[in-house]
């Protein structure tokens, strides 16, 4: 019973307020499985990088549990790269460069010894590649959740569209809520979005928590407030690798469980803001996460 | 055992995405009052208005039992008025018109019957009169709470920092926090503002809840999605009169009732915001506040 994520393994540059990177690893896909393997050993990786990726990255994800047979590594080529700079407020960021590379023509292949999916976590990439991977997996697997962005929306609504028919969990942001429903209230907007296929929607609110609607029901998880935030990359794809880590060790998958496993999705990105890049979720300790996980359910306790 | 407000008594004409007012009665004083008469039926308000104000909404005060001995009257003058249109987002917006009218001379009178004051409420207004308020008890009340906002730490922040010494809970929102503050983390930017004066700070995050400071602790209330925002005026309001009415019922006052305290002031706020002016918090029932308190706790239990 495993995971399968799909996502990007780039490498990123970036600057905010509190200091600036060179090229570190990046990508969705690092920080969704290194999230996710506080929770299951058994994740599979798809994705693409170039010869110019480094190797011990690569021993550190299978040594955080990640079987990496399904990653490509194309020889003379490059990686997908990434930059961007955060503005003061730390809630939105200018991109300075996008170098897709060895993206521009990423064929996802699954290898045998993956199809044996229980959660398949598709991580932020074009709504195609996405949809070939759900038709690539013989079975269905019992939870399909899909991250995406407004980029997507804006240049490949149609096919976004098409794919979310075939998810279960939509993981996407306040805005592009709003944005994707056109609809201002977040409870008409969930409403909405529900009806186009996914049978639950996280609507993630950064700073704010967030929240999830599915079985006429809410739920809102808070977001702690931290002392430091120095860099917010990657914390939706490590929320979303905590929360598809986390239920695909669960027994049952319910409103229930992914309750508990948004709470811990939200412990994970906690930690991953406190550093730059994936710094903050490596080598973590279950008790350092439970405790942190035990702070945001204290935070609301009446 | 009473709860003492006081605030402006205003006109409003209000500009939504979804309507438009003419005139109808605002003010801060208002909305704290007949939020806080769910909770307490001893309520004396210290306000001014115009002889243009309407006697029957002086008549519903009464009704719903705020004492109007401290409402001063003046004759041939006209009450204070504001307008403003918000933003398609409905968390910004601009001002249009401010006429002070009586406020401009504004000087408080404390009836004798309101000098027994357990809590004290204190509506956003000149720092000034804020401590005038305070120096012009006899003794001083179990709680004073003190609302606030950025017009007045950018005119008159001598006088907001001195007036802060003298309160006990400081309400103002996430951005007025971190300008106060000089920091953008609000843990720090609480740590900071709790060391000016006040003992507890309440951190309001409109759409997105509400923070609790104090005591070493952290509460998050959360916020309902709402099927509809009609006129987010008077939310804060109506939050610190839910928020200070039940306090001045409350046997006990410390973090644990703030707690449920803020919960009310959520509840109420929810009510207001669903409707133009004071109108959605006019008649309520009991059941009808807590069935919506009870889903504030529901959302986030586990």
């Amino acid at each position: 019973m495993s995971l399968l994520t799909i996502g990007t393994v780039a490498f990123d540059a970036i600057e905010t307020p509190f200091g600036k990177t060179d090229k570190i690893v990046g990508g969705a896909a690092p920080y969704i499985a290194l999230a996710a393997s506080y929770f299951t050993n058994k994740i599979n990786l798809v994705s693409v990088v170039g010869d110019d990726f480094p190797q011990n990255f690569i021993n550190l994800l299978e040594k955080h549990g990640t079987n990496t047979e399904g990653l490509q590594i194309k020889k003379g080529e490059k990686s997908f790269f990434w930059s961007g700079k955060y503005h003061d407020d730390m809630n939105s960021r200018d991109t300075l460069a996008t170098e897709l590379n060895v993206l521009a023509d990423f064929d996802p292949v699954i290898p045998k010894s993956y199809q044996d999916c229980k959660v398949l976590m598709l991580g932020n990439l074009t709504p195609t590649i996405q949809q070939t991977v759900i038709k690539r997996l013989e079975r269905k697997p019992q939870l399909i959740v899909m991250d995406t962005m407004n980029f997507w929306m804006n240049i490949a609504l149609d096919e976004l569209l098409e794919t979310l028919k075939l998810v279960d969990v939509l993981c996407i942001n306040d805005s592009e809520a709003r944005q994707l429903s056109g609809e201002y209230s977040l409870k008409k907007a969930a409403n909405k979005i529900l009806a186009m296929g996914p049978r639950y929607l996280i609507i993630k609110k950064g700073e704010h928590g967030a929240l999830l609607f599915g079985e006429d029901q809410v739920f809102y998880a808070p977001a702690l407030p931290l002392e430091e935030v120095f860099d917010p990359t990657g914390a939706g794809d490590t929320f979303a690798g905590g929360f598809s880590g986390y239920l695909a060790h669960s027994e049952i998958i319910n409103f229930g469980a992914m309750k508990r496993a948004i709470i811990y999705g939200s412990a994970l990105a906690s930690f991953c803001v406190e550093k730059f890049g994936t710094e903050g979720i490596i080598g973590l300790s279950q008790e350092a996460i439970e405790a942190r996980a035990r702070q945001f359910t204290e935070m609301v306790t009446i």
